[in-house]
């Protein structure tokens, strides 16, 4: 029989909002953590963010954290590449989702900070799953209020650094690494971008990243170094600084990951995605988010179950640096 | 900030095989109740039944409780018609998951008939979700074991009386009812079975529900008299009889549940079905199972969602019984 | 252990194109019968005609024959309400497929008289699974070369009396009934059609059946005089003559048959479809088909399901008039 | 060959964010018209607003227009059961998509507020396609600055009333209704709401439908009485009113409408839905939206298809009302 | 406001048949022309060819330009690798669709003939969007006929040099290679054949290819020498002459192209299929077509994703072509 | 016209469960044969094992026999790259599905057992498709009995060495490998893994199988020295003893093969799965299965076409061993 204790009066629901976006299936099979209800022993917090009000093509990301929490189910602890037992060398725990209506924006933006910024205030690796691309700025913000500015592994198809006037909003899920760098969040040439690809809207789409000394790794050179020589570069050129890893899975083709709304022909395989998070072994990871599963589209749980097995690859990297 | 409080040593995963029938998505957003944690408080009991080991054609219902726990989320407590508010009138709360693996069989029905006898000795009415039709049996077993042989409402496109020859096997999802007769569990004459439909294997298909004096109220019947006729005969039969509800979703349309395993065209409305179950307000009812949601069929969750709605009507009639 | 004979030496493969449109998995788990192979024993043969060829928007009925005799495995043979056991009182075969590519409508439509007529010709009932709509005329051709004028019942969403001018075509889907009216096919004012529903393309949508003194019962009046009134009409119209059923799958509304290419809002409910079929018992029906079920719109294979009902329903008529 | 005329340079690109929401496809294959480009001639308007922004559970509207469209392709224009061709009697033009990103809800209302007085103050009928039900409120205000208030013909599941507090925001797809009635856009005692079911959060949630003397139709009482009877006594209730009909989809079955957000078990059939449209004939419609078809959820675009034979049926009603 | 200018009288519907293939929705957001309203002034006209009349396996190709469009939309115009703004450096069209009824293959031929001869007649290239490969044989004649025989990259799963013997018809979507090649339309060993794989009928499968010098890579060839020599391969044994593209999409592995009929187990990924097209630059394209994208069978649009990239990978072939 | 012959009286129904994992559709199109009828004439034998109650997640695996024998009559006979026509080199035949209900998982392990056994003391290679990883066990069995223990070529994501604690079964989909080498059906240091990857439960999950000589290539390892050298390991370490081959398709990537009921991310492509079939050549090849095609799970049929094309390469490799 399994059950888990009463945890109210009999009859007394929730709310609806709150049960929509909740977190009663944890992550991995974790146990469940209050970010408010004392303090947080723990060395990594997942957190879903429900949130897809940035979206501008396909909505649906709203209901990643649900179903990367339903596919993170089948993913054990031991890591058999690291030799690390992830859950046992690290406190991992979900802390639920953050809340916030698709229709406010700023009020997402707000409590994103302030869920990690509890997190990172503890101590804690903040580890976030989307939810579209507009939670990772409040998500840098808190980080860098702790950690200063860090260097930035940016997987995604798209560069976003769009500046949103197209939309006539400068904050949409197009728009976070703009302001990463605007707001000096990212240590100087410090973004590193792999995954690029597709066409541009002019020739000067880069010109943001390029000045602020930004790497940009397009499919095509990963290609042709292969992963492996690549993130050895990623590796040389972060060292010891605090890293913060942005996963957006329209980096991977839309073979492995279907179940995401602004798809691009042409990406990362899982098993490069992989290798890439795998990559960062080694790096101080100090907080990481995969964002922009769309379950809508996605057809036997394919994506949820890729972006599962990254976020344990993200917290083994974590397990490896706090090996004894 | 929505999470629930720590239920355990942080990284303490839970077993994969608990997780997967896992109840932690609770039923109507009600609070969790852990049958063998203390007295049962409660005046009706929600059970998942995550079981398919009895299927002989399309496998999935065990997946069932799943997705009616995610559906029933949008599902509120006051009953418009009834004027009655079922979660303040009543404790209703979610006791898990009644685990067997799919190759346990006997095991099965041990586990169900032990968690629905400590529900029905605490005084409190069985609400199950299958799985598969083959968790009736024991459910049966146990509300005789305290209420006596009862009145059998047994909604389906199927007799389920087979006596499993043509599988070798007297126990599967076709064979709960013979049994249930066979038994004695169900109180003479008061077999009542709705949403019959579809060809026999030969004309002595129904011989031994008419041995036992039950009433069979094909499609065509309902179709002709009116489901409103139809129930009303039901209630003036049934009486002051303890009545169990067994409701087959495959007696509903495939159109409007085609989630299931055997379905069968030309079955009940979702109107039909739900008029059904509220039918029956001013009966005692003692218990309930819905069964053979199968979502691997389903699209967009609507069977779920209609299965939701059913198991709320059912809990609706519990509500008007307990009427001051 | 199921297996059959060996027919052929070993390795030696079937054509492609034959195997595409093959009869190996027969209908209702009823025994093959080759054509060509010497006399027609049987009371009733069902054809599979696997021919898309003349549909003018979604394609795939080519594979309705395939997907029906697979969801007509689930259905038995004992008919509870005509109280006959139609695979008893009938010898019905699976005759196999007539074969024809999609981009041959002329070798198609000689290939289907030529099958028709003989199983006409050996006193049995022809029974067709499309495929597109174009295969009616052919069957009508030879049915009529035999019986003279029948009464057609033809249950459809569309009147299918196009010209075929606005595709410069005049054999296609939407054209059978044309055909049938000009060339003699049907005896007078002896055109049924139910289901009709949907906008025309003018007022004179409907001339021509009014010109041969069709009847017409569009889904508002089945609606207000209930199923079983209009059979009766039907009936006492079509008295003793020898009648046909052409039964389009889109007739039926698209919550219950979404597997079709031309869907139209509004029409019959599973139910009301099986009735009208059933409501044809007593008459002298002297061959059917059932057309235009396309599995790639489908889901859960609930529209080839509803279809082998109606194609069981319509050997149960064959069977009632069989009685002794 | 099929082109239309170069409408620019070559090779300038229209914007992306225009483009996703674009009227290329025309409703009902009917000419296009451009809003801002001069007086509208016309006797109704077609309007897409595809936005999403105000949803609350599964998002997916905003595809709305897009995929009404592509299914309004197969209607015709001549009614048979009003005798009454619809493009001939009225001219109909697609004035294309309001557009309004998902994240700028105020924004939506004042360009849909915009569109609709333009085209009301040209004496002609808006008729919009969702996009969510927060497009309802826009367009009611402008209707009612021209026409003062109107009577209100509702269909949907949910009372619409919410006061937006459990989402912190007054203005959402559960909240038209409210402001509605609030800033006097009704007449009194002539909101019609008719598809009403579900459970409800608590006894007091139709209160203010009740303060203002609004009609609800449940299903049970549609059920009961008969679409015919109830259309029969709004018709009588509203008399010469104007009257404005907001159809949200999701009244009707998830069977008949998979396609929507927020589902609910037990609603109209696809039959009653038609009917109810045409139910108003006589009346005085002065304008309509039908909203919350989310393809996503949708399979053989059956939901789009059943939108866009409601939208012709409301045409319908219009031209029944112009007949000389 | 998004709209388009008034394109008729008010109500004047087009005809069915031409919208259903219509160019409504212009490739990649482009302009359109009318071949028959002018002089062409372009450097390259899109075509669209809803017909899949030839295809003996599973249908939908017909579908293919509608949804091809709607995918590209997504893609903008300046090619970061090739650095060049495609669509500032050319002048390019849609042209939209050529038109011809499923079962009209001769038709088609000369439709498409016709179609292409224009467009080359003009100067400019035709870039034609499948629709099945048998569109392919007319388009050749045509660009032969201008440009004498061409050298011609077939990119395919299969040889399509059936005889259709197996068919009883000289053309249907597996014969066009076979007819370009005995018309004289490709320049001597000037075939080159990229992507094929799967058994044959018998050894003699290719004998006709290589009777005329034509160059096999099969996927195993690719997988060993990597795309890029082949590529290189390619473009040094071309040389000068024109070339013309025949991309038929099950080259591509069904994980990347589900949307199709007659998919191969064991094909090219999306990157090796983009780096094909892309290694063409240099080379003097005369024209492409991209076949056979079935959209019934693909999921979440990413077949008809990664063929407008395929796509737009051609024009900026093109383009790299005539740079100053 | 396709017929078969008359196989039995007319009307004389197969029994249901007989039907439902029928052999009426042979694999890749070629005869069949009745194990027990007479001596078997043949070198290679595919059963079909529609068997799935060994599934400890998704279920569905029952009914891959029916789908891979659908996609299997795509393939042709002749291997281009072995150069070798399978079909005229050996004699291979459908011996149709071994029979076994979900619930009987002793009598299915009997069932293969025995048929296996027949199969191999024929003289011929049997050839399984499954159904789940626990019909292995039996046919290892059965093939050790007469070869005496093999070399075990076991493709797969996992291990499949569990002791069945969890579930409290010791044979179950994860425990078939386990009991192999306890049994010694397996020759010392005779196992060889491939695709193996995900997290452990533990450090000690690989111990039985190091400690049993077995050889493990995980993913990462043949993502590193490419499936070429891998199977040339294989060959050379296996040499001359008789090699089984036990083909898990989830060792394929989700992308490739979706349809299967415990997916890992990150698995082999369609290519070097089928390398690595074809990297057995030249081998001893005595008998192989192809288990865990999960169609409910599958779209576009994708996986079942890929699991057939591995069944060929299989054949192709008994094909090129008995070259003359």
């Amino acid at each position: 029989m399994s059950t888990a204790a009463t945890d109210a009066a009999p009859s007394a629901q929730r709310s609806f909002s709150e049960h929509v976006a909740g977190g009663q299936i944890q992550f991995f099979r974790l146990p469940s953590l209050a970010l408010d209800a004392g303090p947080i022993e723990a060395d990594a917090v997942l957190l879903g963010v429900p949130y897809d009000g940035g979206v501008t093509y396909l909505p649906g990301a709203r209901l990643g954290p649900y179903h990367v929490r339903r596919a993170s189910a089948v993913v054990h602890g031991h890591h058999p590449i690291h030799r690390v037992d992830v859950f046992s060398r690290l406190r991992v725990v979900d802390g639920g989702n953050v809340m916030a209506p698709p229709f406010h924006a700023a009020g997402m933006r707000e409590a994103v900070r302030a869920a990690v910024g509890r997190v990172v205030g503890a101590g804690a690796a903040p580890v976030l799953v989307g939810g579209d691309h507009s939670i990772t700025l409040p998500a840098l913000r808190a980080v860098a209020a702790t950690h200063g500015p860090v260097a930035l592994v940016h997987v995604d198809a798209h560069l976003d650094t769009s500046d949103g006037a197209p939309w006539g909003e400068p904050h949409h899920h197009g728009t976070p690494i703009r302001h990463a760098l605007v707001e000096g969040l990212v240590a100087p040439a410090q973004l590193w971008q792999l995954g690029l690809r597709g066409a541009w809207k002019d020739e000067h789409e880069a010109d943001l990243v390029d000045a602020y000394g930004g790497r940009r790794f397009a499919v095509d050179r990963i290609d042709e170094d292969g992963i492996a020589a690549v993130m050895a570069e990623v590796r040389a050129g972060v060292g010891e600084r605090p890293v913060y890893l942005s996963f957006d899975i329209d980096a991977v083709d839309p073979a492995f990951a279907p179940g995401t709304g602004t798809a691009v022909a042409g990406g990362l395989s899982s098993r490069e995605a992989l290798q890439l998070v795998r990559g960062l072994a080694g790096l101080q990871l100090c907080g990481m988010d995969l964002v922009e599963v769309a379950p809508p589209m996605d057809h036997a749980e394919i994506t949820s179950l890729l972006a599962a097995h990254l976020v344990y690859e993200g917290l083994a990297v974590l397990a490896c640096r706090s090996r004894p």
